[in-house]
């Protein structure tokens, strides 16, 4: 099987992230061979869209967490959150959504700051949240269905708003692409979007921003 | 060519709203053959998606609007203000549908009040005029791109939405289908929506209910 | 949890209907950390898409209908008729939609006259509900596949007449969006739709025309 | 340029209608070099999507009409109206892909009964035609926008309903697209359906029934 | 539940073909409860889309075929093969699409032609069942993927050629609308097409070329 | 015409870039009456989607770009070229996007550098020129096709990096809506998208994240 | 049962390749009684999408791989590896397909190399294996996603490239149209395709390769 | 101008073929400015999707061709024709995509053979040229509307078939996608498929299979 994977253990060192690995598409036997090959490399890795079963399965012990279907293995850093990065979600239903957001950043040494339900279908929710929002040098987004909040949200603050669409909702709602599509649709300049789901993708994109144009990066010569 | 149109001149006393004739797929000729027909029965009618050059072609001289592409043949009623009528449009790009929205309602004897460029990407734009929106019976928004405005409105105030997205913008818009999907996606409860572009359509919607559901409407025994 | 969602107790009184939860998208502990905010505050809700499993789990027990999956907590309102709501269906797979339309008019002390199974492939079942349909202030028009039924009803009668296009059928009815477009595509005019298989918002917007456009809705100054 | 075609010149013998030349593709020096071979092979043909343009330029005289864009090259049989074909249009926009079947089975030796205008938005003049239908053998119903005339029709009447739904109207009738998965998504059993604007397939569908399945058509033994 | 549903028993005498229950979104109760409707009026009824799971578990007794998923209920009447009619089916997955045609003329008094796993990737399966194709009156086509069948036949027999779309494969083929599509957009002229696995409406058109247009059609007078 | 526009000539002071008037949707007119708003408040204004026609009309003279379709009205910032910003397209086609993106950030104040005609399907093209893009704090990667530049890059940098698929191709491009979504489906992690042929969209993100993430960024208290 | 099926067992006559059977849309009867009638004809069988349940009903036993989800059934003729094939694959998801068309080849004589997660998100991966590639005479290349990886080896090496696209990923990946829509849009010129997720296809366009343009095929007369 | 593009004039050496200009989204001064860089360096070229205005106003003059837009720029070598190329095309509408196939072979040194008007809508058309295409070693097919031709013609005959989706067509044909869907769900194994018009790309396909799999093809060591 070791001629099935190659693992990128470094990762961290060429884009500051660690390597992650996507289970959904994987078999239980592969992952485990891939934490083997891990572990005598003494890599840590995050394991993202893990079923608690497969996560059951694997060995050893996992830092796991249900909600957002991730796994840490191995050891991660102690959490910094500065620059300072808000997740803001629209609905109860995107939170596993903006967790696996909160765990990418965790595992990278990130820690986040959420705010949860402020969907603009109830607009005062989110204009009470505002202050804490501008104090973030980077916010994730995180709505489905009409996926308004992103444009409301981008028309009354500056930072860079990554936007994340999900696929909550029914009929109209496309699985997604409906939100994905009226995120990019929106009259909101300066909008960035990533694929429908993907709170990790958000996360490595904030990632990269702190990486590269934060206060204390280190640009190339 | 008399037996290629079947005009409904009793449309008013039937439906509450008066005979419109779509002109976009028909010749010249067949739209002046409509009109002569209207003539010789003393009728009066609207004509939408009416382009200059038709509407100069046309005869006798037409109460004609060029931004709308509408028309009106024949005497019309005094406008009416009660119940009153919003149109609410998002962008300077919205205005024909929203004028062929305030044409239609004035061609059937309504008067409605116009609130331009309000869209939530710039959210003060919204809150301003929102007194004058509490004071309506009805509202109708025009809005295009991701189509937040009757999400937003909607949450804020208790009055029947009836949304009409617009074909405005490009790529991920598709001609409309975006706003058309996410008004129907909305999160918040009790919008409708008619076409894309169709501000003929929204117009008669809201004589629907003023004629069955209004104060002075007589229910059938 | 308790940051998890903030209920809209006061939906009420802002739009005119109780506040609602979509249980499709959460897990039951967050349904039911939910029933016991309200409980706290002694405020009624509605759940819709809620699966007979989950019903059976929450407490304290509620008034469930399996058929429409919706569920009343806490004390509803006595039911109203007046102004008369129809609400219309063409077959008899759309019924749990109509169902739903039905449970959400009641839960807000509406109550509606049922008109089942009268889709326009047999025209003579319409035509003999026309004298009950009349006599209606709005009528809710539920139909799948080519979802005829609002075109051929909004041709005879003037009544705002709210579109849901369900889900029903296989292949080029493509889960509901056929249904849907037939219905924006209608060139009866006037009609107004929601989303796929949503019962719910279309009696949300009964409720909007009611509270403001109706003989006994007063206007805010 | 005489290798670039081959004229399907013993079609009529084969499958009961003659050959036809869809010009819309074609240069007038293709579609000219066609028409000489026929003239020296004697044969008629039938041009169809011709423009005014190119039937000018063309040689010698065709018998053209604008309206349905066809023309006839050569002689044609003289029409016989048994069995009764009744071609039935929904809007005075769907009068061209209906004359284009009129006209297709003119060059084919049959006449039919042409019904305009009776959509069932206006369910009366469908209703005031149907005697007239019913004396037919075959019907071609002509219909854009939700093309809901052949599920009525269909309700009602025991004939062959070959549905063509067309491209009239603009942002959710999606170019008949809309037209056409309605009409396939009917619930009204034993519709047939051709594609978009395709009156030309219709008319030739009609003919394929008269051919085999017609009180005097032959069966092969 | 009487409400609920409103049986066609008079479609036979209307259209030429007895009411059927297509049974996909019903509940099993609301199909006993419309067998028990039937038998009170002693009509009989044809099952569509009846998983073997509600045949087991209606009652009385039904004449029941796994593959097709139809059922009969009650007496039908004895099958002829005159006029004659072909079903001819591509592959082998497509056999139950197939079985649903042949079924659907069984029970009303129809006794097809079975031409199976002539698919026109193996030219020479079809070409040797052409002579007794060419005994038919009329051809139902059933292929799915490319769904080339129909197109071949149709340019070599002068039948009347109701395509079945069916939906096997996988990616490309779209669930069947890629066979759909490529049926409409045929280059032989006179197919015409229903919906996607929609067996028994194709049978039903049969039914209606016979009553209408054969040789012993009685025309209305 | 006053009320047909509201300019948010604060934009600059609350999201960190000034106002830009999109005039594709606008006529002539309409722009010009922007302009005068802007001259009377003295403030400067980006056009973009402005044809050559229409720049030439109004006045006083821009500074026009054809390539991009883009005018600066009033006087502009010099330019600042820290932190760095790197334009990368893929094909010369792409050209027109990637201007706009440029001009879009000149008109605030930065100067970018262009990296032009780069596209992987030769890739040493983009290897000649990794060392350029390495020095930059932030990348906007245009392209269109199968927009694989991003995903390549993404690989190899670890700079955040602004997609903007390109509408130009044919067929299987889809106007652009491969491009898109390719570059949202790229299993590069960190990938940020704008809608198709935004250049100024993907400016405007880049302006974002200077603003709030860049060294010099205040934090709001 | 027999008249269900025709076997092509020439095929590997007259194509070059043996007879394969699709099982997916088959029941385990009718590929039992396939198998049947090979062993009658002592004629070798490949099976595709065999799942597991099935291929253990089967007798006599198969030579089974679960991955690729194929069976051998009869004798294989003895591998060869000239000319040689490489099957290039992105990720570790992709190996089922890959493996798929590997099983294909060797069933039909002829022995791939494998080269296994060189996706370009880590180009050194691809890059390093690039020698092994350029001995091939055919690469076929499995990706999903953006699906950039036969653009990228298409501009490096001079192979005739066979691209499978795989419908591994979730939201904007579209199940595998992204990668085909991607694949067909490539810059890169002279790449073709095949089906989403198929192996099977694309091996046997490298088998039609080699029988009829390799060194040692002879050419018909 | 000379920033904006990169001409790979090795890639004749590197791929086989000779660089190509896809002029449809440059302009005038673009395509020259690349024609003189190519002149400077005694390099030829290959222009597609040139419009003939454009090829008017490009020097020196070229040897263009007007039927498939493509231009030669500079000397081409003798054209061989072993192994033997067939170009077989559906329709005489397909003609210009085929040309741009010859056109391109011709450029790289090889001639054709074509075989056009041989769509199986009429199927004794293509069987009257099957011995011509039996000796061929490379098949391209050219089709559209329902793209059966590939399909049928790879049952019959061993070549490897690269199939070119054409455009022609309306309503159900989309511009091509049903032609590229219908071939790239062919029960016909081992077909490949280029995008929609893509007759250069099928040319460039052949090339790459003649210059690593033929006969006369050195492998790299």
């Amino acid at each position: 099987m070791s001629d099935e994977f190659q693992i990128d253990f470094d990762r961290d060192e060429r884009l500051g992230f660690g390597e992650a690995i996507f289970c959904a598409g994987k078999s239980t036997e592969q992952v485990q061979a891939i934490l083997d090959a891990a572990m005598q490399q003494q890599k840590s890795l995050l394991l993202t869209r893990c079923a608690l079963e497969m996560a059951a399965a694997l060995g050893p012990p996992l830092d796991y967490d249900e909600v957002s279907q991730t796994a840490f293995f191995g050891a991660t850093a102690p959490a910094s959150d500065t620059p300072r990065i808000a997740i803001v979600a629209a609905g109860t239903s995107d939170i596993p959504v903006a967790r696996e957001a909160e765990r990418t950043l965790r595992f990278n040494g990130r820690q986040a700051h959420m705010i949860l339900d402020v969907g603009v279908a109830g607009l005062w929710r989110l204009q009470a949240r505002l202050p804490e929002i501008r104090k973030s040098a980077i916010v994730i987004a995180v709505a489905g269905m009409d996926a308004a909040l992103p444009t409301v949200l981008g028309g009354l603050v500056p930072q860079p708003i990554i936007g994340v669409p999900t696929s909550v909702g029914y009929g109209a709602t496309r699985s997604g692409e409906t939100a994905l599509m009226a995120m990019l649709s929106s009259c909101t300049p300066g909008l960035t979007v990533v694929n429908i789901d993907n709170g990790y993708g958000a996360a490595c994109a904030a990632l990269r921003m702190i990486a590269r144009v934060a206060a204390d990066a280190p640009l190339d010569q």
